[in-house]
């Protein structure tokens, strides 16, 4: 779990370097907010619960953090304004591994808390927030005490890089290269972590509990797919190009690799399936773009020049994630110069092809 | 509650500054167990709760955070061990002020669960940590959700300085010399704080819940007792004589005031009768020596040696607590030389008299 507690740790720290990073998941918290909206209604309108148990899996200590926990207690504040009906009292848990940033996410807690007092306008329940430190490929929670999950962004992360790929041999992730083994090895573990991931949360839901979860995932069948794989190989090319040229060495990048798993939507409901706790709501697939300022900007000063540098842009985005496994792999040295020559390769990807991430969202509810 | 903040958070950050402070409160939790043993068996043995849900109010992050908790789940899990019942899932909250260092005790979870894993022999059931920022004066849990409070050494800390106490001249807490009306603006201070505080924790609790506090405070009727006003005293001797020397300013030393209040057993029992919400099952006094080292060496070694310099060690142990206070209203310059002083004033005392902390404890159980 190591590598995934430090990736987590850095996915949203929130400096000025990983803002493409926080930008692109603030797109997609947007994109999938209609999803959201509709398990929260379901989840309130069917149950009517005193207190509501919301749990953010994941939830990193960055610009988002609060955003989806605040967006649950407004809509289900209106439908409670709205009908008449007295608000539950909300308590939240921020989940993340232990060496993430709880510190900073509970010293901004008193301004959300007073700016959610204001957009309620003081008819609002009261709301009260706790942090839980722990892998999320294990249990949380005591037994039914969660009303909803949410996870943006998280679950593609495996609890461990897969066992048996020595043979994946100039690449650092799954490619259109990989042998037919490491393809396999990898769609194993994701079966194992998300499997295990279902059965603990079907087991702290109550009757009645949902689920949104978002992934970094992929469209095609194919697990080596260029939509989730081609980033990382363009990085792979970032350190095989400094190994060609003796600044690492060779066997070094052979034994590198990203413990993640971009699922396609059949691979998720295939395990929802199997795993039998939980009934499909709606599963979708939203794209965002590699560059998330590329929408963002049509100005000319210095600032936006740089900022609509997007091989800059997604270096920087994928920097934040990548570069605590490379530094524990290749050591700090080597870093600079890896995202100098990957946010030049990935400028002339950009340049020449339509260049997205793909996002599976899935809501699911606890049947029986 | 700024200043109250400041101090949870530097009242057990384990320095070795600070290790004397730590060896106190140590002792104390361990003179008060019985009473917790019996109000943690009485808890369980009434209810046999599947979830028991513990929170810990004012845990700090140092050597004693984990202390009563554990002990705890090890009383509850040697109960259901002697009567063979499947142990209840333990969910454990841990409040302070925000501001406190979550992430020093979210990363020593996972030893500690390690370490409670291999005590109950595999046997145990699962325990799930949180943690809660926010002030023990205003709710922190939703109503109905929590089996037993537990505190210590917290709660004699006001929510802030009592207004109209500008006549307590030359003092900086209660103190023999101070007017009638600082002496009652600390009471009512203290009426207020603990009133608020047992109805929010009566609104936390579940039927037959129970709480266990312990105060720092005092034996006599006398709010300017010197048993609990004497060490406070003699910091302000140490002040006084810098002003006396134009170190700092006189006035500012006027203006400078502890939000502490050491209640009696008489005083805490009255805020418990009026809010009527509890009936008392207990309520103990117990003292521990200023200097904790005293009992436990008899060596001869340098470091030892130091360790029996009591001035030293005790004004180690108020400056855990008071750095903090004194640095907000006078500025980092003089704290050294305060404590130099204090140190030896200190010293001077404890050469002719007995000089102990009184502690009070008080296990309630909420009625009806």
């Amino acid at each position: 779990m190591e590598v995934v507690q430090v990736l987590h740790m850095n996915g949203g720290v929130g400096e000025a370097s990983y803002a493409n990073n926080s930008l692109v998941q603030k797109k997609v918290i947007s994109m999938t907010k209609p999803i959201r909206e509709e398990a929260i209604t379901k989840l309130y309108s069917t149950s009517f619960p005193t207190k509501l148990v919301i749990a953010d899996l994941g939830c990193s200590s960055g610009p988002n953090t609060m955003l989806v926990v605040s967006e649950f207690i407004e809509i289900v504040s209106n439908i409670c304004k709205k009908q008449g009906n007295q608000s539950p009292e909300f308590q939240v848990f921020f989940n993340d591994l232990p060496g993430n940033d709880f510190n900073t996410i509970f010293r901004s807690l008193p301004r959300v808390q007073e700016k959610l007092r204001k957009q309620m306008g003081g008819g609002g329940g009261p709301c009260f927030f706790t942090g839980v430190p722990g892998s999320f490929y294990g249990r949380l929670f005591p037994s039914k005490s969660v009303n909803i999950f949410h996870s943006s962004y998280s679950l593609q992360w495996l609890s461990q890089v897969p066992e048996g790929i020595e043979s994946n041999k100039g690449n650092i992730y799954m490619a259109s290269t990989s042998p037919p083994c490491v393809l396999k090895a990898y769609y194993q573990q994701f079966q194992t972590d998300f499997s295990v991931f279902l059965k603990c949360r079907s087991e702290e839901l109550v009757a009645g509990g949902r689920m949104v979860l978002t992934f970094l995932g992929r469209r095609s069948d194919d697990p080596s797919s260029k939509e989730c794989c081609y980033i990382w190989e363009l990085l792979a090319m970032a350190l095989n190009e400094m190994a060609s040229e003796g600044i690492i060495e060779e066997k070094k990048v052979d034994s590198f690799n990203i413990p993640q798993y971009t699922p396609s939507p059949s691979e998720i409901k295939c395990e929802v399936m199997k795993e039998g706790s939980f009934g499909i709501d709606r599963i979708e697939v939203t794209e965002v773009n590699w560059n998330a300022y590329s929408d963002e900007f049509n100005g000319g000063d210095a600032l936006q020049l740089q900022l609509q540098d997007g091989g800059y842009n997604v270096a920087q985005c994928m920097r934040a994630v990548a570069e605590p496994l490379l530094v524990s792999h290749f050591g700090e040295a080597i870093i600079d110069e890896v995202f100098n020559k990957y946010s030049k390769i990935v400028a002339d990807r950009m340049a020449k092809e339509k260049t997205e991430f793909v996002n599976v969202t899935i809501s699911l509810a606890k049947t029986g």
